[in-house]
């Protein structure tokens, strides 16, 4: 099952993903049960963040190229880190880069995890289960604030910097996908999505050692490649199985 | 005006706080215009975190003396970094210590900005009135894990680790004020709110550069000074002209 979230006259509803047709629903179905109260057409759709999380969680390094590139040390535990959700932005809409924005402008091509229900000290087959299910992220980020920045404040969660969607696929091996990051539909990476250090539900063990997930947090998975973008571009993050998230690059001001 | 969210029968409900009693409101007086619904007695009240924001923003080094301490460079700009929803908990409830952290487990007294309007590109005046009103925050630190780990995930982020309240007081001017962190009653630091090196309308200015503040947004301030805590503590955290946020110290599994 495909769920989003649209805009209708103004406001967010949850939405059933069908071939043409999109089921607005009465309620989330991640921690409720919603039933169908209309439908609109899926082509004229304005699509939001599929959910906005309680705590909105990202791994860094987890991808063996991505480390042995950067030249980094390969995690012995699992890690996360924090994006801040005033940066989410649905498919379809406008990354911003802000004007004062200098040197390398990234997208970086994520798998998201989102949490189904509240868990504490979960074993590795419990945080497997947890899992409602699987979206798309884009890690925008810009390189000059992120070695400036005492933390990751502006150059990765400046408003529209963290493109999620379209939608959250139930029904999918998430781990025996491919990856593919488009830029103005040219390929500029492309990789085994779970070709990953720890995985998903290795992160969610470790957390819970210490912390609640709640229903609807997710979980940012890293990535392996990362390529330049700029105004007039379109971003496509495509993870097989799951869909494509789309979304073309302004410049501030413009 | 005191406003808290209390637990009423298992749902959080928001009340305007008086001598005795707690009038219950109909939604949130943040962003909304609420009616009075009801009202309970203020000392059987349990007391949840006054607000859970959308975005929560910490500050760090950010008082002069905390600064010369640890023998760090004043900041030159205003920056931000994040604490995580899943880690606040209200007034009176448990701050629980892992069993398994070990070295300085400590408390930080910080003064808590609550935005009330949604914001881009603020002037300082223009931050200065959007803050919705003010309150306390216990920024509970385990600083062997904060050594260990990529990010503050586990040192600062376990669950408990931000007790926040008791509630939001909305007429106070509360860069005039003293913060005093007691012990088991025994004043172990106490210093003037306002010395900060950039107060939190110069905050939300910057901020608000890069990106967009929304009603029931948190901003903890930082601390002059922090102290050890311990399983079997109570730990007050006094602003004056605010009120005092209190919370017993366990042990894990105890």
């Amino acid at each position: 099952m495909r769920y989003a979230r649209i805009s209708v006259e103004g406001r967010a509803v949850w939405g059933r993903v069908g071939e043409s047709d999109i089921e607005l629903l009465s309620e989330s179905p991640i921690d409720g049960e919603p039933s169908v109260i209309g439908a609109v057409p899926r082509a004229t759709a304005v699509w939001l963040p599929p959910v906005v999380p309680l705590v909105f969680y990202a791994v860094g390094m987890n991808y063996p190229r991505h480390i042995a590139h950067a030249g980094a040390r390969t995690p012995d535990r699992p890690e996360v880190g924090y994006r801040a959700n005033n940066a989410l932005t649905g498919h379809g809409s406008p990354i911003v880069k802000p004007a004062d924005v200098e040197g390398r402008f990234e997208a970086e091509p994520e798998l998201v995890a989102v949490i189904g229900r509240r868990l504490r000290r979960a074993t590795y087959e419990e945080a497997r289960t947890s899992v409602f299910g699987w979206t798309i992220g884009n890690d925008v980020s810009a390189r000059t604030w992120q070695h400036q920045d005492r933390s990751f404040w502006r150059s990765k969660n400046s408003d529209t910097f963290k493109p999620m969607g379209p939608w959250i696929e139930t029904d999918v091996d998430a781990l025996a996908q491919r990856t593919t990051l488009r830029v103005n539909g040219e390929v500029r990476a492309h990789f085994p999505t779970g070709d990953m250090v720890f995985d998903p539900f290795d992160h969610v063990v470790e957390m819970t050692r210490h912390l609640t997930v709640h229903p609807g947090d997710v979980l940012w998975m890293g990535a392996e490649s990362t390529c330049r973008i700029a105004p007039g571009d379109t971003v496509d993050v495509e993870i097989s199985g799951i869909g494509v998230l789309s979304n073309p690059v302004h410049l501030e001001g413009t």
